[in-house]
This record gives C-alpha cells, structure tokens and sequence, in this order.
C-alpha cells in the first residue's frame, strides 16, 4: 500500500534494531516504505536529516525528517491511526505504562548490549546478568498482561513489544557468538514463548535479520576498531 | 476543579524540576492536586508506587500510578483532552518534533546540572558549556518556531516549554551561588525573553520554586554528600 501517495523514506539498516522497530511498525499498518540502507559513512541524507544525533533511524517523510525510533514509531501510528491496528493502546494508563516499559527497555538493554557486542568497554558479564535482570522485571511486566495475551499490546504486536523484540535477533547472535543464554526457559519461559510468537508474526518474520548475518557484521565491526574477538 | 472527582495525588517536591513540569500540566488543564512532599528519607507510597526507579514524581490517579515526569504530563493531556488547553500540538509531526525536543533537554540539561550542583563529580566549566551549547541549539528551534510566537508551544505553554522551563528556577539558583551566566542575554536573547514569559505564565508564577529556597536547600545537599560549597 503506498502511503497516502506521499514519499516516505527510511534511512536505516538491517543491522540495526532501532530501524528495525520503524519497519515492523510500517508492516503493522501495511504501509510501503524505501529503505535506504546507512553504512559506517554516513550519507549526507543522513547527516542534513539527523543533524542533531546524526543517527539512524530517520524516516523522511514527504521531505520532513523524524527522528527516534520510538518517536517514529509512535508518528506512524498517529499519522495512520484510522487503521485496524493501533501499535499503541487507547486508554490514557495503558499507553502511559507502555511508554514507561519501552524507556525502561532502552535505559537497561542496548547500553549493555553494546558491551556485548564489543563497541563499548565493560565486562561482558555484568552486562549479561544485568539484561537477565531486565529480562526478569519485564517477565513480571508481561505476566500482568493478563493469561492468554499473546503479546505485550493483548492480541497483536504493540509499542512494549516492538521496543523489545527489536533486540531478538542480537541476543540470540550474541548467544551464538559468545556461548551464554539471554533468553532462558528455566528464568523467563513466558518471555521465551513470547520471543517464539513475535519472530513469527506477519509483521516481524519477513524483516527480522539472520543471525548469521548478525555475527559476520558483527566480526566485521570488532575488526574495524580493533576489538578482541568474542570467545 | 475537582479532577473528574477522582483521587490525585502527586508524589513529589517543591524543589524538583521534574515534580514542577506536573504541577504545570494540572495548572494548564485547570486541574486540583494534592502534593504529597517527598524527603530524602523516601516515603513507603513513593517506593510502592514507583518499585523500579524510586523516584519522584509520581502522579497516583485514582489509586493508579504513573512515573515519569513527561509521561506523567502526556498522560494528563490524554486523560483531559477537551479542555481549552493541548499540552502537545495536535499534527503529528509537530507532536514528533515536540517529543524530539524534550528529549533532547532531558539527555542534555540534568547530567550536566547535577554536576553544577554537586551532585555528581565532574568539572563545573564543561558542564556549564554544554548546558550553553544545548540552550543555544534551542534558541535556533525556538526561531523556526516561528516569529511572534511567545512559546514553544505557539500562543501559550506547551510540551517543550514544560521540558525546558521546569530548569529555569535551578538556572537562576546555580547563577547566583556560583557566580555564572547560563541564560546570557547576547547569547541567547530570544530564550531570555521565553523565559521571562514563562516564569509570568499563570500556570507557573504560582509553583515556580523561589532561587532563595533552591540555593538554601542545596547548600544542605552539599553538606550532607560532604561536597565543598560553590564558589
């Protein structure tokens, strides 16, 4: 479906949870978008669109920059909000407890994602115990949804759900790479069952990365600055 | 006004910037609270209603909390969405830009002002410059604002002007007893003018804490961290 007839242009990557958040928001609302995919030189679209952060995503829109990727996600569901599916909920509480969630998930996860990953300094440890960490407090989160909710947002994918699932396909990169478990069925079987779901959701399967790929960029990225390799 | 005879409490201190932008949004929507005043020593309402940041503030509405300052304000501009007053412009892009810019304050101001108040180690100068630097990236989006508007938010008080202007009565405090110029006149003369605007708005002259105040309280923090006093 083109959007509203109006250019809509993502500069972002496949590499990148934060674009991947934009993408599955778009499939939720069954909008077509261009992704011009970023690289390490960041192109001059990217540097005049984003000049504050200089950071991918960035959706322009009929020639108008928005940056974030929750502040995205949350305008496509604003600008398309008369479609069947609403990514954030429509009671006052419920949508301030889902932004409460996402800004938890990116308070807790990417800082210690990165010293997984190898971009930043730390110890791989701590980083992983305090994602588990997240992950137990988010477990509790989900359980308060209410038994049979497949998803954070009740029946479909939703705000909490996509600020987290983003994540999916790095961890499980991560576990592969470096031999520890993120997502653990004896710690978190209700998030494992959800993980399982939102990978295969309409919205998500065709746009979640492969891991594989995941660790070559990865290997790729340790190399260019000159980082150890994960064991 | 009585808030739809609903029970409203907020959990928070006349000495915070955060608690002040909540106080702000109830006054812009004409709404009644009770302040419930927070001390070091936190009370048992503040650690059950907030379990995971422990923080002020918290706004309990009917028996419900919600943490966050922004969220908390954005959450009474959804609950009480048909009054006069919209705390958030209603086009989604300017409603993106809004949250784009609060954002930004609020990754840019705290860090380096708690530096400035001794609450954090680190040098007094640089965080001086970088508070500078953000006000002067501010004072441009200001201008795109358009002229003769008074506020961020166009003809009155709006969502930037609440993430910015809850910092005005710390500027002045940290000025004072320290001997610098935050908001400097040959620097950034259009947000010297929004500021006098918004310390005379009615929705703030009556809550904006006074510099006196701010000054002896924080002089008590630096005793109690054992931090020397400003210059």
């Amino acid at each position: 479906m083109a959007a509203q007839g109006k250019e809509m242009k993502l500069l972002g990557s496949h590499k990148s949870p934060f674009s991947l958040r934009v993408e599955i928001a778009f499939n939720l609302k069954g909008l077509g978008y261009e992704l011009l995919e970023e690289t390490w030189e960041k192109s001059q679209l990217l540097l005049e669109s984003n000049p504050i952060y200089k950071m991918i995503p960035v959706l322009i829109h009929d020639g108008q920059p928005i940056c974030e990727s929750m502040m995205i996600v949350e305008y496509i569901d604003e600008v398309w909000a008369r479609t069947n599916t609403s990514i954030l909920p429509s009671d006052p509480y419920d949508r301030a407890m889902a932004r409460f969630w996402a800004k938890y998930i990116d308070d807790k996860v990417p800082p210690s994602l990165r010293i997984i990953m190898g971009l930043l300094p730390g110890s791989e440890e701590e980083a992983v115990n305090q994602i588990l960490t997240a992950l137990q407090l988010l477990e509790k989160a989900f359980e308060k949804c209410g038994e049979g909710n497949d998803f954070f947002g009740g029946e479909t994918v939703g705000y909490v759900d996509i600020a987290l699932g983003c994540y999916l396909g790095w961890f499980k990169a991560m576990e592969k790479m470096n031999g520890f478990t993120i997502l653990d069925e004896s710690k978190t079987p209700l998030l494992v069952g959800w993980a399982n779901r939102f990978c295969s959701h309409d919205s998500v399967k065709g746009v979640m990365p492969e891991v594989e790929m995941l660790i070559e960029f990865n290997k790729k990225v340790r190399d260019k600055l000159n980082v150890a390799p994960a064991n």
